[in-house]
């Protein structure tokens, strides 16, 4: 049996690139301290600043709140939690209920945005009124919600719990569609662009997917294990997710030593899109068109752009609450 | 039994992405077509040309140069043939026989060049003195004779058999080591530089591995069916080229709309390697350094460069046929 390569316990895991045996508790320090790492290394959290947390209650979303919860105290900032409760049946509501105790256990402010309550539908009533495919709804619904709440609150960034494997996939796919613009989206921090955007960050940008459920895992903190029951599977995210597995699994170490090259090559890729963006004509948060695709969707869904009372009913949700005043 | 979409016949196979059956008259007549239409597209041949054919004997290059032999009947180009005798025992002997009876049966003009002849070693050899891998040494001499017959001969053009899986594996390559400058060259065409440097052409650019496959069998041409038993296997070209396959297989036309997108991007790629390109000290072909590799590797294995020795040496071999003078 293999012993822990720092204190010589038994060894949980092997740290294949890293070439050493860890035992849980210096697994868990081994991630939080490459967070902390990439945290420093990418400049993502300033002492003092307000971070919106994206939790949607899974391994990753578990993880990023764990962890920057811990390293809150060292580097002093405040995180938020923001759940968004899609009406997803039995899946949204297992999901909501860990979030809810992973809050209460960390102690976090959090923010609760009920779909049914905000438009009266759940997500895949969205999707079947607007006749668009549901995951990409969701998307919409998820992205504007997450700035909206950062503008409203005056939050310094949302963060995400996207793993490496996640901006990996993510960039191999824009490569194959030979989107290279939207390849210089996909880095560790997206700085705050106006009073339209807040700024978006990656904390577990150099943690791979498997690390972040070991992670979970091993300190026995509850996630979501169902997958949702909507998503497709065979898509090219899968595919190419379960090739980079492959990759790494075969020449250990391809995953970091990518990354790393693509973020010093950053520069090279054409940014257009900075120049397309503009703001939306309904709620003036930020959209690639004259009217951002949260306040056309719910066009379809509602016979009106709901953007601006959205806005409304976020800054209603938080009045009362210690997000204001900052 | 699937009917071929033209004629009725019995169908050989079905072509995923143009969604049609074909029997083995009409595939033929497919694949040339399409390699036809990529001359046109790419400007890849000229009436009155003169293009070496680097015909290894493998079904890539046997493919090319069945159908560059017919096609030259009609856009007036004279075809050369080139074989490179690498001197890898009964595999290179088998190679070597391969090639030298479909140029009988074509009538093409053949040049050989027989390492062991040349350098008085195989490439083996030259691998285990260089101490370099044998596949490095291999891919440094055989680029190295092309573009070097190719200048001698006043040739307008080198043709290589890559084939779409080759050309997709090596973008893909290069961008997993974001080598964004390499992505560069991996066009149908390589213009001529200046007089160090012959230009290249891929007139296999649009064709499937399967296709040059198929081509080969249902035309009962022979073909190197052993791999070369230097090769190795698990390579990140082999692991890609076998993702590449799983993707059009689970995606049909990803291929081609990767390739199409990414000649119409090619632009958006720094271009840097033009600036570096010199011509080498010794030999005066082309270079990324003030040595070329060929002339370092010789340097190595027998105590002097021999680019000079080599350009001689095809001279020599050349005089007297009809490559002169054109």
């Amino acid at each position: 049996m293999a012993k822990c390569s720092i204190c010589g316990r038994k060894a949980i895991e092997k740290i294949e690139y890293a070439r050493k045996y860890l035992c849980s508790k210096h697994y868990t320090e081994f991630i939080e301290e490459k967070v902390r790492r990439s945290i420093r290394r990418y400049g993502l959290i300033k002492k003092g600043s307000k971070i919106l947390l994206a939790v949607s209650g899974g391994k990753d979303s578990i993880a990023l709140l764990t962890i920057l919860s811990k390293l809150s105290k060292e580097i002093h900032f405040k995180p938020y939690v923001l759940h968004i409760d899609l009406g997803i049946g039995k899946y949204s509501e297992v999901s909501r209920k860990i979030v809810e105790k992973a809050v209460q256990e960390t102690n976090l402010p959090l923010i609760i945005i009920e779909l049914k309550d905000l438009l009266g539908m759940s997500v895949l009533e969205l999707a079947k009124k607007s006749g668009r495919p549901s995951c990409s709804v969701c998307g919409i619904v998820k992205r504007y919600l997450m700035n909206a709440v950062a503008i409203e609150m005056k939050a310094d960034a949302v963060a995400t719990g996207h793993n490496l494997d996640d901006i990996m996939t993510f960039i191999l796919k824009e490569f194959l569609q030979q989107n290279l613009d939207g390849i210089t989206k996909l880095v560790p921090r997206i700085d705050k662009i106006n009073e339209a955007a807040a700024a978006k960050i990656r904390p577990l940008y150099e943690i791979f997917e498997k690390e972040t459920l070991t992670y979970v895992l091993i300190n026995n903190i509850e996630f979501v294990k169902e997958k949702c029951p909507e998503a497709r599977t065979n898509t090219l995210n899968n595919v190419l997710k379960n090739h980079i597995h492959i990759l790494e699994e075969k020449f250990p170490g391809i995953k970091y030593s990518f990354i790393r090259s693509f973020l010093r090559n950053i520069d090279k890729y054409p940014k257009l899109y900075m120049e397309k963006l503009m703001k939306c004509c309904i709620c003036s948060l930020i959209s690639s068109g004259t009217k951002c695709s949260y306040c056309k969707l719910t066009e379809k869904t509602h016979g009106e752009p709901l953007g601006m009372y959205t806005r409304n009913y976020i800054r209603k949700l938080l009045t009362g609450m210690d997000y204001q005043g900052y």
